[in-house]
């Protein structure tokens, strides 16, 4: 991963409001860890989330495969990864790890598909968002 | 509370993600308890908070005073009163109780003034709505 | 879908403290409703969450698939169908979907896989879970 | 604020999740800001909520005062200061403060009281934790 822009890893810890009464990180907040994760990501590479939507582009999921390998529990430190592997004109694809700190142990896997939706409620991927997709694809390689 | 509209009274169930990890509903859901039926009351006398969004005006807490007198399980049925207490010129006071059912023991108080901020990021009520608040407040007595 | 039992269908609506900056449902609230449906189900055949914990059994979901066909806005009516999908002895399988009311659109569809961890964190699905699971099934044919 | 110990700040910032259909972040998220900061507080004068909750006692919050000053927008980094303000041999005050970042403009202040409930859900402080208090207390003077 020496290729790539630092900030595709984002570190964090869990925060006690994000446990359940079983005293784990509730499924729903892994989808809130990931969603900063890709904002980063996109942020990194210079995609302006807010300037999209009001040129009226909203970034949406269309569909998220999510694999819970191991609890969080009060405490604990963990990492995502985010990994662009884009693949068609409309959809972008995104591979995301989580890792439990200090044994860097796979903990949870998220695979999810977004799109962007123009003004007309129509799936479009700007032109310079393509671009810039390209160029990272080029240099995760 | 004959005479007000039947909406002032909200009611819900715990929600497990609600929980944290002493079992108990998380603090932080009462605000979002106390919003949600905020919401419902200005709805009910016909303040479209989107509406109002689209033409400037941002409505926006500017403090709150929360008392927590019992906790809140798994399972738990409660019911949410609201009421305008409305004083100043740039300010809406709300009165607003949570009940837990069947027994109807107050479990939380929470009193809270809003405003709203116009486009120019300046606190101003809009004249329609304070002509509501008025006839509300005249219902109210 | 007769012959289920009616809590199976959740009908809930839409609470503004759920949408993000895009005016819609944020991707996470998702797992809240469905969880919420999940644990009426098991609720409503008798399955008592708590107590299984108290015992030592922890529910988990080990697996997610969830598919957004279309987005929740401000004020949005819904309801969530659950139907269990039962395959093996360590594991259950959920199918949930969301739809918006009044058009009843298929707004929102998860799969997923649960199972549950004995206090030795090992999953074992409890006996009397297994029996009540098939009886369930019997009467959802 | 010299002789305080380090981690009474806690740094963060604004994640999209956070924000609500406004744009800022919504006001329930100060609560998870604060308790969080907290946790982070007690832990670092060597109070394990979770080893206290394992032995009966569980730290709640009775009352909760919150002034919102301005607005957190995405991308904002902010820090929390939290200070201990203990009075009564039942009760816990915190003091804590939101900056918002670069400039350090105070954005929300909040007053909170909290207590510990022990295993007959009786208010009680456990002798060990007074002692603690005290220590910080003359710590911070």
């Amino acid at each position: 991963m020496n290729n790539l822009p630092k900030n595709l890893i984002w570190e964090s810890e869990v925060r006690d409001y994000e446990l359940d009464s079983q005293g784990v990180v509730n499924n729903a907040n892994y989808f809130h860890y990931f969603e900063h994760a890709r904002h980063l990501f996109l942020h990194a590479i210079g995609v302006n989330f807010m300037a999209w939507q009001k040129q009226g582009f909203d970034f949406v999921l269309v569909h998220a495969d999510i694999t819970y390998k191991a609890p969080l529990y009060s405490g604990d430190e963990f990492f995502v990864t985010t990994r662009l592997d884009y693949q068609g004109k409309l959809k972008l694809h995104f591979i995301q790890e989580l890792y439990k700190k200090p044994e860097n142990i796979l903990t949870c896997k998220f695979i999810c598909t977004g799109t962007c939706i123009n003004s007309e409620r129509k799936p479009e991927l700007p032109e310079e968002l393509i671009e810039k997709l390209k160029m990272i694809m080029e240099g995760q390689k």
